[in-house]
């Protein structure tokens, strides 16, 4: 096998540990819910990093959990065990196992896999495209705002669900539809597969969305920081969009 | 087979049909994605319609889409053959199929299906319990505010949020976590297992709401309507919650 046809099956492996945990019944105390979670989230963490670690001896290795987990080469590997945490203690399978590959600075390969769906968002080092599954995905067509699906990184936060409304109230008000959803990743996976034409989020995290923008970037998308400046994943916050209507974003 | 084994499998057919359209790629223009959807939907809808003459040759059908369908009996069959639209055009896979049969007036018999995380919800005539893929689900035990897990059915709507948060000020503020998710079957049935704690919905309808509301309450949960009065399954909205937390809500 080559080195990404492993990391694949070590995703899709870790993306199996995590559905069996979401279906558990989730019939006790929220002590126990977050336990569960955390659990999980380590779980899948150590699975990943004792993999990486097989597959690519001399990398390091960032996770969302832990931090900096491996420091011993030039180039690093970025994880998040559970993008979209709230999506799985709630039942909504809507969450992802994010894995990304820096080298000098640049994220040159990544991987989503939403493990319910058993969706795998993909490209690597040398793809001029990005994929779904195998496939070759596009962002839209859309170029106006009356037609634009457009999604927003909240939950039940009002402060949060302000700050939006105040940053960007034309887009509220003008979308064809706009949606608060969490899980950053898949929220701007969906944008590169042209489902949505819009992402923003002042609070996503470099393990969950710098993957992502490179599987966005290679489909034809957009992403800037939060203040529409060039793009950088280490910060936090994101603008993933399709090309059609960044012009009204800016 | 039996009348219940009978539906059951109409209703997880109707879900693979669902599901094939929800994987079809969406890399095209808005009109398509709206044609895609009111296409899937009228396609289940007759297929469950079908379906259900054939099971049940002397009864009545209310759709969410085409209203009384079918008007020959005294019970009816209330269908919604897309709960959660608009997570299905997003790429969320939180929607489901909605089957009831209502007798005298009352919720006898409820189904509610999740297709791509193959959760299908149920509860017969002769049931004390509810079940969920054959087991039995049970509200939380939660009885703080400061613990629970709490869901509006809100999208990015700001009217909409602002009024959930002047009518719920101190549930929205002091719940552990708040989340706006649309799809009020999968919502109430995520109480009747436990999973949230509350669900509160000022626009949920009969098709999308009933069945989801009797599987709450044989599981042991408790619906009201919006305004806090008797539950009447006809009226919109919906206040869906376990027993522990009930007093916080009236």
């Amino acid at each position: 096998m080559s080195e990404m046809e492993n990391i694949v099956s070590l995703i899709t492996n870790s993306g199996e540990i995590l559905k069996k945990s979401y279906y558990r019944s989730f019939s006790y105390n929220e002590k126990g819910k977050a336990d569960l979670v955390s659990e999980t989230d380590l779980e899948i963490e150590d699975f990943l990093i004792n993999g990486l670690k097989a597959i690519d001896a001399d990398c390091s290795i960032y996770s969302e959990e832990s931090g900096e987990a491996v420091n011993v080469g030039k180039h690093r590997w970025l994880i998040d065990p559970i993008d979209g945490t709230a999506n799985f203690i709630f039942g909504v399978p809507y969450f992802n196992i994010s894995v990304s590959l820096e080298a000098e600075g640049n994220i040159v390969e990544a991987y989503v896999y939403s493990p319910v769906s058993e969706e795998l968002y993909f490209t690597g080092r040398n793809d001029e495209a990005s994929y779904l599954n195998g496939e070759t995905i596009r962002v839209s067509e859309t170029c106006r705002i009356s037609d634009s699906l457009v999604v927003f990184g909240f939950s039940a936060n009002f402060e949060n669900i302000k700050k939006y409304y105040e940053d960007w109230r034309t887009i509220f008000v003008n979308c064809r539809k706009g949606m608060g959803l969490l899980s950053p990743a898949l929220n701007i996976c969906n944008v590169a597969r042209g489902r949505t034409d819009c992402f923003i989020d002042f609070g996503s995290s470099m393990e969950g969305h710098a993957g992502a923008a490179l599987i966005l970037r290679k489909a034809g998308g957009i992403c800037m920081n939060y203040d529409g400046s060039l793009w950088d994943h280490a910060r936090k916050g994101v603008v993933a969009c399709s090309p059609g209507i960044v012009n009204f974003l800016r």
